[in-house]
């Protein structure tokens, strides 16, 4: 059994819905991947009772807890005062804390406020956590069954101290075996379609399988255990992504580091030095935007309208046959932006199939490599955001996956001369 | 009193950290502006036992509520078992909710997997929360003090759920006296320069000032007690707005509903009947991106450097001065699109300025109405996602001030007239 660990953030910030808790992820993610169990994550506001009772609650039912907020200099900064009523610990005066607290304000030039004298006190017995970057000294302290530590609500100061005081000591406190995470990254089908096909699959009792959704992919997670043996847990995620096919686009936790879709796709250009153009319509411009930053993307343009772009590149164009049409813009592009690869995307009706949320909108896209054309006919539903984003992804899914083979073939012919 | 309301999230993705909460942070601003106490925010994994021990300590602490995540077809979601549990009230299969889920199939034509029947099976007698964009549909029920709905997780299906079905319903139920919360919006300021600026103004103790910063814009928020008078109000945030000039794009909560600064822009140029060419160059068709669905954008062209659009434009240009350059780009834009604005950027140096975070990117933007040019160079700084976003920001804001400075003398003469 993992050790059980609690998030808890204080502040009215965070209640309110101001501020996002960023905290909260970050340090989950990284006792995830120590080895804890995380169980919950809580947020109260400045109040000295909800924070008394929140921390004897936790005292009696994690192993850890790992806090921010409220260790500043103000009147709403409780986090101290709370730990020494909830779990009866008188605060005394610091004296190496209020001399760094004096540091930090020396070599700013600036007059310390006598508010910032409150940051010194801390719970006697307490494990003092040295701030380099911010003037609220953390501390650590045991009470019951729970190791909790007080860290700043400052993202940079709360991760700063995390990495170089706390990650480092907590193998010595718990006796933790990391269990390995891998996500299998998908596009174009649905958690559901997923859940099916890989039914017939035995996946053992002792793997937690877990789907994620998103508009931009669906993840399927699977967790094995600490001492699950390498070979089977590589066969079955293997199982997985053949029965999944070209829908994978990028596999995590099998000691390669991926990102989303256009990152793989920006990968897979970068790794052949190809050029692209790009024709959008229904994707507003979003297409080249999502690809930030890419030296391999020559140029994009759009037009509102079919008649617009046929006017502009100044070639008869017809909605009878829109895969035909996008081919012939393709061709034309081809000839301009001299790039490798052509992405063309129309879309059949008019500019009210974008905008209407209750109306379906079928996209054609084609893509032209050399004098060979890849046609791709699908449809879109919902929201106009929705639209345009799944219209931009789809396209650059039909490049990526072309990539994918092209590569994989490559490397298949590698490995035979081999 | 104002009624206390609990946000409570679950799923594995947000306590293992995978997923930041943002549906909490949301929730709860709404949960605020309509006069509610919100006193925790509780996330939990995908654990029965835990679904239900944190229902029942909710029941009888909160008066009302919101929850999300868990409604999904998979194994993992679990939501509609921890009511059913936790409650004591049976399941039952809702014919309607069914015929939803078939028909949402059915509009994308897909066929409906058989895990998706799960869906439609909701706790006996709760209030079914009809969901148009998603599969999901949500539930409410009382249960105890405290009045529960249940919400998908998926941001924009929870959003749309949440704003039709039951903020219009919560002054039913609760006592509720919202105090009122104005946001000044603006760009191309920073906090702390709104600050310095408004120091001067006296702002009485009972309101209280806060601010709120993003990349896209930064919010000066005044919050006024339930009974304050109306015209001390407004003439409270008609003297902050004075002193912030043209950089105040929107004003929320007096009565207006405003978006951001892409909405000011929409709503300018549809009042207006204009229409905008775009030429992009460091936004890499975010520009376009941005403006989602407008009619009013005719075309926007991206290429990767300035001597291909040069060459694509038939027209001689200089890196030395890239105002004169982005003026004869404009005037050519503005003969092939026949649009009545024209933005161009430009941006000195080459793509590497763009990539390197630690490089500054001067950008030059023009706006061209009719024979008249207007000028910016402004520079940004930062990660390429930053910089790409400032860029196109940047420009529409210029044809926003442009076209609020119009709109505002168009309005200055009819009320002479009259």
């Amino acid at each position: 059994m993992n050790p059980t660990l609690e998030i808890f953030s204080q502040g009215e910030e965070i209640v309110t819905g101001q501020t996002v808790d960023t905290n909260a992820a970050w340090l989950s993610q990284q006792a995830v991947e120590l080895g804890f169990a995380v169980t919950r994550h809580t947020a109260v506001g400045d109040k000295l009772d909800d924070l008394v009772s929140l921390l004897k609650e936790i005292a009696w039912r994690a192993d850890c807890c790992f806090c921010t907020g409220g260790l500043g200099p103000t009147s709403d900064d409780l986090t101290a005062a709370a730990v020494a009523k909830a779990f009866d610990i008188p605060l005394v005066f610091d004296d190496i804390a209020f001399a760094q607290i004096q540091q930090f304000f020396i070599n700013r030039k600036r007059m310390m406020p006598e508010s910032n004298r409150k940051q010194a006190m801390l719970p006697q017995g307490a494990e003092r956590l040295d701030n380099d970057v911010g003037t609220a000294p953390g501390f650590a302290v045991q009470h019951q069954r729970c190791w909790f530590v007080f860290l700043p609500g400052v993202p940079s100061e709360m991760r700063s101290i995390f990495l170089d005081k706390i990650k480092p000591t907590l193998n010595q406190r718990f006796l933790l075996q990391p269990s390995t995470l891998v996500s299998i990254k998908t596009f174009g089908i649905g958690e559901s379609d997923i859940q099916q096909r890989i039914d017939k699959i035995d996946i053992p009792a002792d793997v937690q399988l877990g789907f994620r959704a998103s508009l931009n992919e669906v993840q399927t997670k699977l967790l094995f255990p600490a001492d699950y043996p390498y070979a089977n847990s590589t066969a079955l995620v293997t199982k997985i992504t053949e029965t999944l096919g070209d829908k994978v686009f990028a596999v995590d936790g099998l000691g390669e580091v991926t990102g989303d879709l256009v990152y793989a796709v920006d990968q897979l250009m970068r790794a052949g030095k190809y050029t692209l153009a790009l024709v959008e319509t229904a994707s507003q411009g979003l297409m080249a935007g999502l690809c930030t930053g890419s030296e391999w993307l020559l140029e994009t343009r759009y037009e509102h309208s079919l008649e617009r772009l046929a006017q502009k590149l100044a070639i008869a164009v017809t909605q009878d046959d829109l895969l035909e049409t996008a081919k012939v813009i393709a061709l034309t592009t081809q000839e301009t932006s001299g790039a490798d690869f052509i992405l063309v995307q129309l879309y059949s009706g008019d500019f009210q199939v974008l905008q209407d949320k209750d109306k379906l909108m079928v996209l054609h896209t084609v893509l032209l490599v050399g004098n060979q054309c890849y046609p791709a006919s699908q449809s879109v539903a919902g929201l106009i955001k929705r639209k345009q984003n799944q219209a931009a992804l789809l396209a650059l899914d039909l490049l990526r996956r072309y990539l994918q083979r092209i590569s994989s073939d490559a490397l298949a012919g590698y490995s035979v001369i081999l």
